[in-house]
């Protein structure tokens, strides 16, 4: 690492122009557009802060594990230059030793902060950090452990309890992410305490349909019991599927949420959907290509049955995970080894898009971690099918260039209109306003160029800003016959 | 939708500085290279206008029939926000009833106003409606009316009809596009008023190579007639083909247009190719494997063709065309539900440039819909063989970010003087000047940048200005023992 | 060609502000900013200037054969518009004639120089012109003449030599590039001269990991008697290539170099790499299939000795070399017709990265000519596995926009701090400190973006550039325990 001669602790602020445009002119047209948008309520419909925190709404634990262990944004980072991820305290699956020091954790963090340079992950912090904790100064090896009780300070007042920070973000809909297994209990217990309307559930059946997850026939069977059907059958299987479904619609669910490798939507007849089913759940081995099939396959289920009950499908595919089987077999999960790529969307998605494509019954948002289908793609297929939108740039895409670079590619195709305005994505509850805002500053930037392009007037501008930070996602995630 | 509120109708002007960079130094050095291109005569060797309109020389219906209806840019945009084309006025197939009120169709679009921000198809539109027709207040739903009045009094004038439009929009030579079994009637026609040197054909095969299309072998008949060359043959097919681009060169085509979804260029053996052609006419199934087979060859027959003749070749691939049946079977091709796809060029053009790309007497032109290929493939392409010239950003892409990331993107490895310059694409005749203007705007302010950088002097940015306004395109058309 | 109106010569001189932002408080900023790397020594680890320069220490021939035959990148733009090589003086491999009048040379390419406007050929070109040569107009027919005697006048002095100006140019430290079967004997006596910390060699090991290469028997052969090692089997083959990787280690060598088609590392059996390897050395055929699969299990091969020995892998995917046979054939390799193909790592790197990217004695680093593979793989790898940096851009990249475009695309995933820094790539030895300077001052301009969009401080800025410019390329070659 190179090294850094460091004098005073630098002072760490939040400069009211950050992220906008640096020309004079379009910074004050920027400025006046994002006045209008800065404190609009946030719509959260791809959260996936867990249930439970709301449900419990018990205090976070501490810095390390409310900002540093669990975001592999952050971890990963550290990870690329050489730390082990045991030194970061990121469990073990076989729940080897790990450092549970959670003050050196944040000490190792913290001296690493000029890693983050130019990256979201610093924005975010940034604005965490000062807005959220009051944290003052820059993080280094020096202030690591004043911030860290700053911070320790600050998440034990009650006021800093899951559902309390709802109010203090101006969050007002959220949306966790619920496997299609769940009971929905702690859902249950929000609705229960008025707060049903506000924290909802998320469809995602990934699990029980992709026939390789070594849980798989473990779900399934967890599925049958859930929905009380039999899912010995493929026909039981669709037909629990369909319980869940209305059990998510009926605590509040707006949308499922479907990962898959690829955007593939080719149905497979119901003779050999069923015999791959079957197949699959005696046990049988099950080649990768049929894997791909039968995911393909019941992303086009999704889509019929979103027809019936209106849930909006979100699709993000092209993510190879667990790119490294160590770290996986190590660590689980969602541990920054995640790899996008190259994803076909045009061909990928006819067969569905043939068949409900025009339905007026039916949406579906699209995401992606591969920039190149924004013109070549989304664009144009959001630009001409009803129900698509174009959903907001996703994962590593959600950052300021990011999102800059969308706006550029996909406009011109697409309009704003078939867009679904911003759509956070994050495990770090912490973040989620940080992450509103500079979308807020980064389409008010966009808007202004386009204003002082004379391709648009301000009063234009200023109205599309509006839709695009809060309107449209509303819009987006509402039944069809509703928008 | 999202609701908006409206008062008096806001002004519809066009700023003179629109579309030019925003930081006040490179506009004002923008502004003066603009000023030496603005007022060149078009080249427009590319366009879809109907031969019909000129050699006819009609008034346009109405504004409806003019602007709306038949410009697929506009109509998808409606479609993709819940319109159906029938309310759009777009004409069913089997003849259904569609809406022919054309003040309503209008009505419609002006009421959708909103959703063209941002795209060029507004920057289009506005131009028309201010510079063409003295429009002078935005379209709205309390505009319609009046806006259809204005453009219907000025459609009615005598000089509003084609031929006489070619001098309003200082249209120094437009090639139309024509089938290869064309008769050439109508340039006949206009060459017998002396319009022959100004309105030129372009020979477009692509009906009479892609052997799945479903009026192959009627066209194939129709061929041998026009050609008065018996194509029972494949010998007899190449041989009418000939006769048909000598009949095209006789009536002053310049080029050769080829829209293939691959950018294939393989070549068959003449015996394989021979028995493939005899199969199809005997209508004997043939796989997709030898639709494209046929079609790589026959690219490369045409290659071999324009050597002998010195017709340019234009090369369009990676458009998946009709992507959805339904919308093909309801209102036929050219709806907007074309979409690309990832189109590799590098090793598809190979077995054509390996014969003929060093050929003093071949000239091609590429075209793409996939912007990745600008840096990657087509400018390294291009700044090598010197066959090869690459073409303006299209469809999708010629729009001003379009544009300008084709300029960043090809620039620094082809150079400019490796590229087609300004060439317009369209089937809206109102639109051309529009069109060519807004690339004078964008160049102006791409080279600006340069000038700006001091990677660029002024003088020789406004001669290379001129040169991609109107110098290049001349000479990319012209036979290359000419240029 | 278009004509240009000449007068009297434009004067060519540098502006001091040439290739910073255009806006004046970023280019305030930016000037700041590089007025702290712009003395910085150059560390070329990726250089092609061939090891008998520094080692015979001759005078370069003249101006055409400095500037102008050897650097495919000018001679390439001439071709593309229609000139022969054999015109420029390119050699022909059968020895046929091809203009030996270095004046008549330098003279076409003085009147070709309009072709260069906007690429990085015309910046680097003024940049030696000036700088390096003291030329102060611009290269014209009219001038050609007068600049190629101030350039002779300039190569004839003494302090012009190969390693005097490895003093004028600042660089520090310059690897050239060698055949795995080099003696290294110039490295040899540069190491007995007092140059052998400065001027060190890299392995490339190209031609003898690719079944289909011409040479490839003739090379087995050399490498055997080089080495001292009988490669009749694959066992000696692969002792054969430690034994050089030693070889190179001990002459100082840093680093091993990898030129494939495709970055695939999936690895073959011993067995089957055995066979493989034994049969094409006994001349049998060899499938394209199998020259791909010996190809990528060498690269694993690569790795796994990297891993014992240290040098660090620089890995080159994507460009299909010899695009056209014909100029292959007249002309030999590297003369302008390598062209890029879409290039996949994320599976690609996959298996080697499964077994050598969290050792913490493994290093490679990642480059392209594929900008798509910069947001979407390539940032995600070295943004997680801490023995990747991702290369500077490559090649045609290797330009203010490439540039430009690769710290927007790759920063906010991989940080700053999982890149190389500069790596400069080029035969051209006079260019290199204007390829130096270039990326100081495009990098200059991204940090100063940083800043004011209060993104980054100016101090955390100005380290940052530092660190590009020459901390992290040192860092980068080092071995991993060193860094």
């Amino acid at each position: 690492m190179v090294s850094t001669v460091t004098t005073a602790p630098a002072r760490l602020a939040l400069h009211p122009d950050r992220a906008l445009p640096l020309d004079p002119r379009q910074r004050e047209i920027a400025r006046e557009i994002y006045s209008h948008t800065a404190t609009l309520p946030l719509i959260c419909m791809h959260g996936h802060v867990e249930v439970e925190a709301f449900a419990e709404n018990r205090a976070f634990a501490d810095p390390a594990q409310l900002l540093v262990v669990p975001d592999h944004y952050v971890t990963r980072m550290m990870v690329s230059q050489g730390m082990t991820p045991e030194s970061l305290g990121v469990p073990r699956v076989d729940g080897g030793p790990v450092e549970t020091d959670s003050r050196e954790i944040f000490r190792r963090f913290c001296s690493s902060w000029k890693l983050y340079r130019g990256t979201p992950s610093r924005y975010w912090l940034e604005h965490e950090l000062v807005e959220v904790f009051g944290v003052d100064v820059e993080p280094s090896a020096e202030t690591a452990d004043a911030i860290f009780d700053r911070i320790s300070h600050r998440i034990a007042q009650p006021d800093f309890r899951p559902r309390e920070l709802l109010d203090q973000f101006r969050i007002e809909l959220i949306s966790t992410t619920d496997a299609a297994t769940s009971r929905l209990e702690h859902h249950a217990r929000l609705a229960a305490e008025g707060l049903g309307a506000r924290v909802i559930p998320t469809f995602r059946p990934d699990a029980i349909v992709h026939l390789d997850r070594p849980t798989w026939r473990a779900d399934i069977a967890e599925l049958a019991e859930v929905a009380g059907i039999d899912t010995g059958t493929y026909a039981g299987y669709l037909a629990a599927l369909r319980q869940r479904r209305a059990a998510f619609v009926a605590a509040g669910a707006l949308a499922s949420d479907h990962g898959h490798l690829s955007a593939d939507t080719t149905p497979l007849s119901d003779t050999v959907a069923a015999e791959l089913y079957v197949s699959a759940l005696r046990g049988e081995p099950v080649s990768p290509a049929q894997v791909h099939a039968f995911a393909a396959h019941m992303l086009f289920q999704m889509a019929a049955m979103a027809v019936e009950d209106g849930l909006v499908m979100q699709i993000h595919p092209g993510v190879l995970r667990d790119h490294n089987d160590a770290v996986l077999a190590a660590h689980g999960q969602d541990k920054g080894f995640d790899i996008p790529v190259a994803t076909e969307y045009t061909r990928a998605l006819r067969p569905l898009l043939q068949v409900f494509g025009t339905h007026p019954g039916f949406r579906a948002i699209l995401f992606t971690v591969d920039e190149t289908v924004y013109s070549r793609e989304l664009a144009p297929l959001a630009g001409a099918y009803p129900s698509l939108r174009l959903g907001a740039p996703w994962w590593f895409l959600d950052s300021p260039e990011g999102m800059r670079r969308f706006r550029e590619s996909a406009t011109e195709t697409a309009g704003f209109y078939n867009t679904s305005g911003f759509v956070d994505d994050t495990r770090a509850y912490a973040s989620i306003p940080a992450r509103h805002d500079l979308s807020r500053r980064v389409d008010a930037g966009f808007l202004a160029r386009l204003v002082l392009e004379h391709r648009l007037r301000v009063d234009e501008a200023v109205e599309t800003a509006a839709d695009l930070a809060y309107h449209l996602p509303k819009l987006a995630y509402a039944a069809r016959d509703q928008a």
